[in-house]
């Protein structure tokens, strides 16, 4: 189905973590009302209460005639015409599951980097099959974006992605502020993958802190984890991208370079000596890293490109293999 | 002419900072002798009596058998085939002011990532044009390498690069050590201006970093530059080359994500708001990005190649235009 993104569209947010808020927080510059579904009674009340979320980013303060929250799914679903995924990604499913209005005309927008566990999907192609959408309805807003620079109103660059370059101009339209630079893409496959393939390098990064090697090799480690990026997607699914831009390189730069990476801290763990099991149990939120490299092992199996770095994740991660040896094993193959 | 680089030539290395001083470890773990032109009175003693250069790297212990040092340039250069230049690229001409013996028959390496300043040259063209060498003598080791961390034993990738296959492999078994991980090019042109280039992209970060922006942006503006750096590269002298590898984006993350970086130091000072001339001061040593910045505007009057990130450089560093105003102005061209 052909959809077209109108200037009256009104904006839904699901989710209600610091990425969910500080989109929001975007949007409200722009709409006069945007719907948002938080489904954690706490910071529902401080949103209805005192326009914070108590949670995350409580510094921010929002204009309560401009936000909606409510807890019933179907009813913010019903009053929106584009729905803004933002979720992490392991609960998308569940955060999703009171849901029984159709989404048959609705524009969906990933802001989730990482995919859906168990079902060996992105979000995209998961939205795609579970709910019947055409990709032509289906966007992403992604970027290299610390939620905390962006709601403190540091300049950051998102790359807005839709099929039709017309859509994307208009859904971008809606997040614009000063301090926020719009790029525009069409390639929906490209931009989610490298935003799932940065998660598994920047866990093979915390690997190598933990185990002592040093920044040359950080920065050899990271500058093959470009390539191998580009080599994936070039071989799985080629069109006409650079990858040496914001959506992509810049996105796997600030995550494996910042030191507050869920991913990077879960490979951290396991580099200095911790198993995965108890790694996974100190950290308070499952990094998207994890479930990626099963994820992308399995969708790999099917394209055959030679990915050492994802590799050496997944190995470390479900089949017990030593963190040490598979990273030596690792250098050898690099260049 | 054409040149083959034994097993039995012999190294000399240029210089004493600490480049130098890693380098000439790395050859004694293979060479029985290395000459080495030390024109500092001080470092030569500790050289010759103690085995250590006391100004740079000074826990190094060397063998005193397998060093030569001496401040004799001629003398060095006569006992050797192979002349390893490690210092600052501000300083080469001085360092060979004293030379009289030709190098006519010499293999030289580059290991300086910098131009000569004034000549509008890189090292190897300076090299070439200035001693009558033929490329074919004429060779680089580079790489992502703090020195420190070369020195302590930490694993780095260092890429020898030569026109002739046969004379990189040569070369890189004199430096090869279990830690030192060898790449191997004939990008001479590539990898050497990828090597200066990146020098200007650490002096932007620290700019940016200077005035403000966040970590978000740092990314964007490092994807940017790895783009611009190819840009340059396939516009100037089209090769087959990848540059998500080690000599070429390896590097440039090292330099642009090191605290340590004297360019992104020179960078930062000008973002806080110094002037160039004393923030330039203030450092005890030129940062090579500096000049390059003024060199490769001059080499791109001739190509045309789009760099707004290095003429943004150069305009702050060169022209007195205000460094919040041109990066403000930059950030409006990234992507």
């Amino acid at each position: 189905m052909e959809y077209k993104i109108g200037n009256e569209a009104r904006c839904a947010v699901i989710g209600y973590g610091s990425w969910a808020t500080a989109i929001v927080g975007l949007l409200t510059a722009n709409e006069t009302r945007v719907g948002w579904y938080v489904r954690n009674p706490e910071v529902l009340e401080g949103l209805l209460t005192e326009g914070r979320n108590p949670r995350y980013l409580s510094d921010m303060e929002f204009d309560r005639d401009r936000i909606a929250p409510s807890d019933d799914l179907d009813g913010i679903v019903r009053e929106a015409d584009i729905l803004i995924l933002a979720t992490p990604s392991a609960y998308l499913k569940t955060f999703l599951e009171p849901l029984t209005v159709s989404l048959k005309d609705k524009f969906v927008v990933s802001a989730i980097k990482g995919i859906v566990p168990g079902d060996y999907k992105t979000i995209v192609e998961y939205i795609h099959d579970h709910y019947g959408l055409s990709y032509k309805q289906i966007g992403i807003f992604t970027g290299p974006s610390h939620a905390e620079e962006v709601s403190r109103g540091k300049l950051s660059y998102l790359t807005v992605v839709c099929t039709d370059p017309g859509n994307a101009r208009s859904l971008g339209a809606k997040f614009a502020t000063d301090y926020i630079h719009l790029s525009y893409s069409t390639d929906l496959y490209g931009i989610e993958y490298a935003a799932i393939l940065k998660n598994i390098y920047a866990l093979s990064v915390g690997i190598a802190v933990g185990l002592g090697y040093g920044d040359n090799f950080l920065a050899v480690l990271i500058a093959n984890s470009a390539g191998e990026m580009r080599r994936f997607l070039e071989e799985s699914y080629p069109a006409e991208r650079d990858t040496l831009v914001s959506g992509y390189l810049g996105d796997l730069l600030v995550t494996c370079y910042s030191v507050y990476s869920r991913n990077r801290r879960l490979g951290l763990l396991i580099g200095h000596g911790c198993t995965v099991k108890s790694a996974l149990n100190e950290m308070t939120m499952v990094a998207e890293g994890y479930f990626a490299a099963d994820c992308i092992r399995y969708i790999n199996a099917r394209h055959k490109v030679d990915m050492p770095i994802a590799d050496m994740v997944y190995k470390v991660l479900y089949e017990g293999a030593s963190a040490r040896k598979c990273m030596k094993e690792l250098t050898t193959k690099l260049i």
